[in-house]
């Protein structure tokens, strides 16, 4: 299997978890599978596949994680577009999902997303496998307060100001970085990897996470919006980010240093860590 | 102990929780704290421990269920207050999470404490015991999208409608029932009740829920602003509800033959059922 392999068998999984639901209830979570529907790199679930599969073959048991990983990254997203929020109208080169369904359902669509991953989750907990109970409460701390949503309140307080190099990290370290970090980390544990494969992934998934930000930043500012398939808005343009903090070049060399880091520390692990590289290296190389 | 002493524990045990936190991270909690401590009537973490109390002495394991079940009722009043949901200015007698803090953070509040709800779990679910795993699969499933969400979603979609009143049962069932049902039977499977007596409490669950919602119904007509603590707004008055549906004295009657119906329930199941008809008797009764 490659990449994109993985790709697809997400995005199947997506498709069937939803059709397997009633069918007088499918008219009420149409807005949350729209947004799972729409697209995306589906990075977070592929990073936790490819690492479970460095210690297990098979991958059918990590995919209920899977599908939480993603639908925490999405719910996220549906409320960072909000207009209370970002107020973005696209979102992969579609309606986002308050422009499609109004704010009230798409704010309950985000509430359900996030919902269904715990209980996703807790059925799976229901084995009673040590491993399976550690990666969920890893993802849901990753997903919570203290984790990525820490980081969406530094962003909010953040705007329109020029912000200090310590909370840009803060608030990119749990905003994009938790989660990415989490999927990595939730593979493994699944995987069964030692405690010190466990910390050299934990680094693997910061710099990863920092890697990607600051990719994101680059594409902000010579990506076009058609590449990014959402809106660059002026909004962006007021914001503290990397590029404002380093400059643009240095920032390309930030990132090139970063995946450098990454691919050293997946050699370390003497795995077949060869998809994991290819995939480090597309968040590096991607225009969109 | 009596009622008001399980009060006075939770609202102890929120305020111990929060305090545990780290220092630097209160500032960014502070949003979800307030609801917290807003108050209310603590019904549903009153349940949860006097149902566990029916069979078991402490209350010490049950209260972190309790604490998540209150988080997710708060974090979905946060979000039904909502400027795009009901658009409340005041919640028992204060400014809403969103007047208060803005849009935006009220929403991250929600999405917080619904997250935080469920790694209090995933943590309690560590100890590998299968009724721990039990109860919270069953309250996650209770808050999502089959459940308080759904009632949620049925609620928009009914506004300024006439709706039937297959359709008024349908939402309250979901959007009210089911949290107070998933506090009585979690409380009861942490406790270890035979399922004979998850059954009898299941129909003990189903009926106090809608007795509950009835009595809300009822005090929204002859209820003052006052000791509701919260505007009756125009918007409400175009909705259905039971009094509309069937007029205020059937309404009365309906929820006092429901009390009486709940406390027969109770009756059967050959314990100290003391306590928790008392709770049901004081939910006919109240006048907030």
């Amino acid at each position: 299997m490659d990449i994109k392999d993985f790709k697809n068998l997400i995005e199947k999984y997506i498709l069937e978890y939803f059709d397997a639901k009633p069918e007088d209830l499918k008219n009420y979570l149409e807005p949350m599978l729209y947004s799972m529907k729409v697209g995306g790199k589906r990075i977070r679930p592929i990073l936790l596949l490819l690492t479970y599969n460095l210690y297990k073959e098979k991958y059918e048991e990590a995919l209920p994680f899977a599908l939480s990983m993603e639908m925490i990254h999405t719910y996220s997203l549906i409320h960072d577009d909000l207009p209370s929020m970002d107020d973005d109208d696209l979102r992969r080169g579609m309606p986002t999902n308050h422009k499609k369904f109004g704010e009230a359902r798409a704010i309950l669509a985000g509430d359900g997303l996030l919902n269904e991953s715990m209980i996703i989750m807790f059925n799976q907990c229901m084995s009673l496998e040590e491993r399976k109970v550690k990666a969920s409460k890893l993802i849901a701390e990753a997903a919570g307060a203290e984790g990525m949503i820490l980081g969406q309140i530094i962003d909010i307080e953040s705007e329109d100001k020029q912000v200090s190099e310590e909370m840009l990290l803060k608030m990119h370290k749990n905003k994009t970085g938790q989660l990415i970090k989490a999927s990595i980390l939730s593979g493994a544990i699944l995987g069964e990897a030692t405690e010190k494969e466990l910390e050299t992934l934990s680094d693997y998934g910061e710099k990863i996470g920092l890697a990607f930000q600051v990719k994101d930043d680059i594409l902000d500012v010579i990506g076009d919006e058609k590449a990014a398939g959402k809106s660059l808005s002026d909004k962006d343009n007021l914001k503290s980010n990397f590029i404002t903090m380093y400059g643009l070049e240095k920032c390309k060399e930030y990132c090139e240093k970063l995946t450098n880091e990454c691919i050293e520390l997946l050699r370390q692990l003497d795995k077949n860590v060869d998809l994991l590289i290819e995939l480090t290296e597309f968040l590096l190389k991607r225009n969109y």
